[in-house]
């Protein structure tokens, strides 16, 4: 049942992927690099060298373009930390609370930020910015509760796990006009020996 | 030696005070509700119910007036933290590190996180928020100190309350999209629980 046209769908699908891929990264790049004022679909567009028609057959307009690449980017974080410790909780626990706090330190927690302040002032991108958030929030939660081996029925778990996340944000924040590494270090080592305390 | 200049000077002087104060509490609000690209000298002016010639006089560029209110509202907000707890460390621990996140979840936080973000891209306001972030960052961690009771002679207590003022930090941008409250409650219950432990 294979005819020419099915052939050639499927090299024609990847290309379709591989432009959506590329328009995606340099959406990410673009918004870390130069706010939300300087991100159109246009720079986008010619960032990743793919023409303004395509980029706008994949996505019509600004707001699917940048939402739409903070969750793939997101979800390609996800998936290399799952990756980086298979084990999970039986790995070393500070390693993945460093890993973690990664999540927030580099151009991804950039590119998010730049959104949502920009979602504060702009009422078209307000409602999906927050949904975003909600959706790679409930997700980053998970890995870090899997990784971590916490168990969320025991009283304070759930909590403790969030806060850690939070001081991630905060440290992602602290990076924003200056290199934090050295002090965020320290920060790191010292709250995954209370978080070891906390979690047991 | 009382002359009749002097007498007129002295209410002069606080009529000046008045409208800096004035000009520095609007541009705060400003900041917070309509972001860097809706905060303008002229619009802050026009809020304060000060004259565009009376605001310039105070403030010669937009750069002065904004990193000025930020750091006036802070040094503010600190001074109110350390007249609530005038006992320190005698008191609550857990009503102080909720205090403490309070500072980052009002139209303050919100202004300075649009300063932040706006200073990522204007190379002329890059440096001065920067400074601006290092002082304000050094006063509230000493009060943090202060009013927690802190020993930083002991080794890791130092970490112990960076890692909650960037918990703290990071819950101020949890915040940003979405009233956060009840979810920041618990967390704030169980991470001052975790600080009690840590700081003994």
């Amino acid at each position: 049942m294979s005819t020419t046209a099915e052939r050639e769908r499927v090299p024609k699908q990847d290309r379709s992927r591989a432009t959506r891929q590329r328009l995606l990264e340099a959406a990410v790049s673009c918004l870390a690099e130069h706010g939300w004022a300087g991100s159109t679909v246009a720079v986008v567009a010619e960032r990743a060298g793919v023409s303004r028609g395509a980029a706008q057959h994949h996505f019509p307009t600004r707001e699917d373009l940048f939402t739409a690449a903070v969750e793939y980017v997101a979800e390609e974080r996800s998936t290399a930390l799952r990756a980086l410790f298979p084990q999970g909780a039986v790995e070393d626990r500070r390693a993945i609370v460093a890993a973690l706090v990664d999540l927030y330190t580099g151009p991804l927690f950039r590119a998010a930020l730049h959104l949502w302040v920009a979602a504060c002032d702009e009422e078209q991108l307000r409602p999906r910015v927050t949904e975003l958030e909600a959706r790679v929030g409930r997700e980053t939660h998970r890995i870090a509760i899997d990784l971590l081996g916490a168990d969320e029925s025991l009283p304070g778990v759930r909590e403790t796990v969030q806060g850690l996340l939070d001081m991630a944000r905060g440290l992602g924040l602290a990076n924003l006009l200056t290199d934090d590494t050295a002090r965020r270090e320290r920060v790191v080592a010292q709250w995954a020996g209370l978080l070891e305390q906390a979690l047991g």
